[in-house]
This record gives C-alpha cells, structure tokens and sequence, in this order.
C-alpha cells in the first residue's frame, strides 16, 4: 500500500492530532494501558524496576526500512522487532516502549492503522506495552521511531565487549539475502539471546544488522583480528537466490547485505565445544548456530581457508 | 545557521556514521557515559531503579520547531528542555535520555557539533546522561527525537486528572508571544514541580505546550468547566509585542500561541491559599504564579469577566 493519498479524506489531515490519537490508543488496543501508566498524560509512569535495565532505539523510515512493497502491519512489526532484537543482543527481555511519529498530512489514515495493528500484535506476543508516543507533522516525510526498555533476564547482560583472542565466533540461523523479506520477516532472538546469557562460556554478544564484515568488527578484541572460514558461514537460500540473479558470490551476500537479525556471539577458547552445542540443539532444536571461526592474535600467520574480510563491505550509512 | 551545506566535504555524508557516532561522542563529552552504560553497545545498560519511573518523548524537526534564525545549541537544549518540562509536569526529575537523529546526507556537521554541544550543555546542568540513539538517513530531513526517563521525586506523580469542581486553576510565569523567542529560551520548571508535587492540596498538574485555551480541556473533570478571569491572566510582554504588531488582543496570543513550558496545575477548594501561595513565594522568589480561575459545575452561571474559551484557539497539528 502507498502509503500517501490525495484525497485529503483518506489522510490524517482529516482527523487532526487529537482524534488520530485516541484512533491509536484503539488501534493498539490493550497494548496500550490508560494513563497515567500509558498514553494521556504529559509522561508515562513506569514501574520501579529491581533489575538491571537496557535501553534501545530504532526507527523505521519510508523509503528508508519499508516501500510500498511491504505490508503497513509488516512495517509495525518491523519497527518493533529491530528494538527487540537489540535486547535480544543484550539477553534482555522487553517491557514498555514509547513511538515517536514524524508524518506528512498527507499520510493515508488506513496505512496507519494497519502499521500500528501490526506493530499492537506484534508487542502482545512479546507481552510488552506501548506506554507513550508522539506525533509530529514533517513535509514529505513517513517515519517512526520507537524507544524500547528492557530488563536483564540473567545475572548480566551480555555484551559487545568481552571477548579475547583464541575464542570461538559463533552465528545463529542463515546469513545474507534478507531483501527478498526477511528484513521484515524475521525473529528476533529474544529467547536464544536470554539462554545464552545465562552460559558463562559466552563471552560477548551483538545482533547483526549491517552484515558481519562490517559488525564483527565491535566484537573483535584489541590485538586480535578476526579469523573465518568461508566454508563454514551459512548462506542462506535467499543470498544464493540473490547471488544467481546479480552474479556476485553468495558469500558476499551473507557477509554483507545486512538485516541479518541474527546473533553473533563468541564462545571461550577453552569451553567445551560439543557440550555447549548439544545443550543449545536440545534447547532450541529449529534454530541452528554455526562455530564459523575465531579471534586470533594479529600476527598470527593466515589460515588456509580464511576469508580476507577486507574484501567485503556490510551496509554503509550516511552515504550522499 | 542553515543546517545544509551544498559543499560535500562540509557535510555529514563525507564523515559517514561511523565516524559520526565518534563525533556525536567527543561533541557530548562527559555527558556520554562509556558503554554499555552510554553509546556503543547494543542498547545501554541502565541501573535499577527503586523509584516509580517516567518516560516521555518528543522531537524538534526543522521547519517545524526550529528554523535557521535559531541557533543550532539552542535547538540541542530545546529538544532535551522539551523533554524536561514533561518530567517537570509530572513532579519528575531526568536521569537519561537516547536520542534518535534524522538526517538528509548534506546536514552541515559543524551545524550537528553545536546542536550536541547544546545538548550537552543543557544535559550537564540538568544532571542527566544521553546514553545511546540511533543515526538514521531521511532525504530532505533534519529532526531529532528524544526519549527522556526520569524518576519520581516525591511520594507521587502528579497526574493530569485529580481536579474537581470547585478547584482553582493556577499558572506559572506569564503566557503568549513565544514565537519571539521564549519557545526555545524557556527554562523548565523542574524545580517547582517537584515542589508541587510534595504538596497535598495541588490536586493535578500539566505543562502548556499547545496554549491554556486547547490544553486546558486536559485538566478539566468530567461535569465542570473552567472559568478562567481575563484580568487575571498574565499575559507576556512578548504577547503585547505580538499584539501590537498583528492588531489581535493580547489575551488571544496569551491564550492561543502555545510553546510556553509553564505549569498549569489546580489546587483543592478548601486549601488555604494565601498560605500556599505565601510558601510559594518563599521558595521560588523569581518565578510568580498566577490564580486564573476555578473550575465550575456545568451547569453554573457564567460569572462576570469570565472568558469564553470558545472563542480561542491552542495550537492545532496536523494541518495540510
């Protein structure tokens, strides 16, 4: 659906801010309590919170994260699970969110109300509440951005930093491709980031959003440089379908397109391999994690096999 | 200073996000704690919180909240300052912020620098810590949405409902003419709301954002209406420049011109009110509050002097 009309009928200019919001608070329905703990007041009030608490922020933008090709409810849900799959990354588990909107009066009413239904069914299956927002008016313009708090689940959050040279790199799912839907359609890890927090064999953790040759890079510890196996990295079939297309190597999809939503985590040099795989299958038998190299230290001469990720590039932002 | 420049090398797409983000950093300074507790890891890690939470959101867009007559550190502080007199409506008091950033490819960094360095500047004084954001790319943009969390100061928040009929109605400063500068040269009135907050007989509080005459209806209960006097309404000098220039009465801008960041609160029938506004006094010297009316049963006559809020209009979003 476009999500731009014409007919200033179909377009929120026709209700005004005041009736467009009391349409959201109906369009997110339970998700979103009454003021004072939700949308109505000049803040949000938010429970005291005994745990440790992560804070997240992620928008979606026309043109941007979503085109016309993809559903409004798939755009709510998007939004939501970009924020989700940082906590995720964190092995922290959702709470409350608050939705800033910068739209054009011209926006159509009925994709709004598709995007936040999206966005309302996707926070109830994560069993969180949409507890404030805002809405401004910006030419030309279709954007949101969604501040998520979590909490930890675990006795720490796992990290960015924490890794050391010698540890294991491990992967979860497939990588590579996700423009043909899985940018919108994927997971976030939400319940395999919590357990692998709770493993003291893993050391650091991070969610891949611009592809693994541009994001391993905040987990590589200093004096170490990263050492992966190109047959090891699990392509997806939507970057070999890509790569057949476009005639690039497939594993330049899956280092580099990006939107993976995966998780990417190491695992100490000295952990006993099989047993942390084998507890993870049991645990989570429909998702694969995939050992695809180490950290070694700088100098350490190249491995045959090794992959020169100087030779592949993850999603450049900011480029003119 | 006009936030894009035509000269590439002067501008955000030749520094790329990286190198952005490390900019954005070094601009906020002590502000930015190190991760996780600030930027730079998935989301920041936030400490637990035994009081009662609240978070509110909103933005500064340009062409909308701020044009190239505003000095870019003035937009950084009204942005946060937004944010905190939300909090100061509540009884509030900020503990951290994310920031989410928009921005077409050719925003000038040297306009980006000031705008944190405001920020930041304003952030310090308020004692609070911007700990992560997002940078996203929006062709033809520049707005920045803030997210602000803060913490109750006193036993309660202070809510917008709570009044009842018979309730007085008072104001902090004077209204109007914020286009003249006020709306970002404003100072938040933390301070005084968490003071009101600790005093039993303010029954419920908001701040003026959109003009007394639209956002009073928020305060008001259900079954009365307020009678506001017209001879007491403080009325700014900027609102008399403002008059005098466009022919419209003055109470009109008091009424109607929004941006003014001063608290509206009520306070019960049968409290003294000489000895309230006598503590007032001797606690906050400089900042004068104003009794402006009551609310009344619906039904009750109008009394004489009494202005008709019909007649006046707050400030309306979402105008094609």
């Amino acid at each position: 659906m476009h999500p731009f009309s014409r007919k200033p009928s179909e377009t929120v200019s026709a209700l005004g801010e005041e009736k467009l919001i009391e349409h959201i608070r109906r369009w997110l329905g339970p998700v979103s309590p009454p003021a004072p703990l939700g949308i109505g007041d000049d803040c949000a009030v938010l429970a005291p919170s005994a745990r440790t608490q992560a804070v997240t922020v992620d928008p979606v933008i026309y043109g941007r994260h979503f085109d016309d090709a993809v559903p409004p409810r798939a755009v709510g849900a998007k939004l939501l699970k970009r924020n989700l799959s940082d906590l995720a990354a964190m092995g922290a588990a959702p709470v409350a969110a608050v939705l800033a909107l910068t739209l054009d009066p011209a926006v159509r009413t009925k994709w709004l109300e598709h995007f936040y239904r999206g966005l309302a069914a996707c926070a109830r299956a994560h069993r969180l509440h949409i507890i404030g927002g805002d809405v401004a008016q910006c030419s030309g313009t279709l954007a949101a951005s969604l501040t998520l708090i979590g909490r930890a689940t675990a006795r720490r959050m796992l990290l960015r930093t924490g890794a050391r040279a010698g540890d294991h790199i491990y992967v979860t799912g497939a990588l590579g491709g996700s423009l043909l839907g899985k940018h919108y359609r994927f997971t976030p890890r939400l319940a395999e980031g919590a357990w692998l927090a709770t493993r003291p064999e893993v050391r650091s953790m991070m969610d891949l959003s611009d592809g693994i040759a541009k994001d391993l890079r905040a987990l590589t510890p200093a004096g170490a440089r990263p050492e992966l196996i190109a047959a090891a990295i699990p392509i997806s079939a939507a970057a070999k379908k890509m790569a057949q297309a476009d005639k690039r190597p497939p594993l330049a999809h899956a280092l580099g397109d990006g939107e993976d939503y995966e998780l990417l985590f190491t695992v100490a040099a000295k952990a006993g391999l099989s047993a942390f795989e084998k507890s993870w299958r049991s645990r989570f038998k429909k998702i694969p994690i995939t050992r695809i190299g180490r950290f070694v230290p700088s100098r350490a001469p190249v491995a045959p096999g090794a992959i020169d990720l100087s030779a592949y590039h993850g999603y450049e932002h900011l480029t003119a």
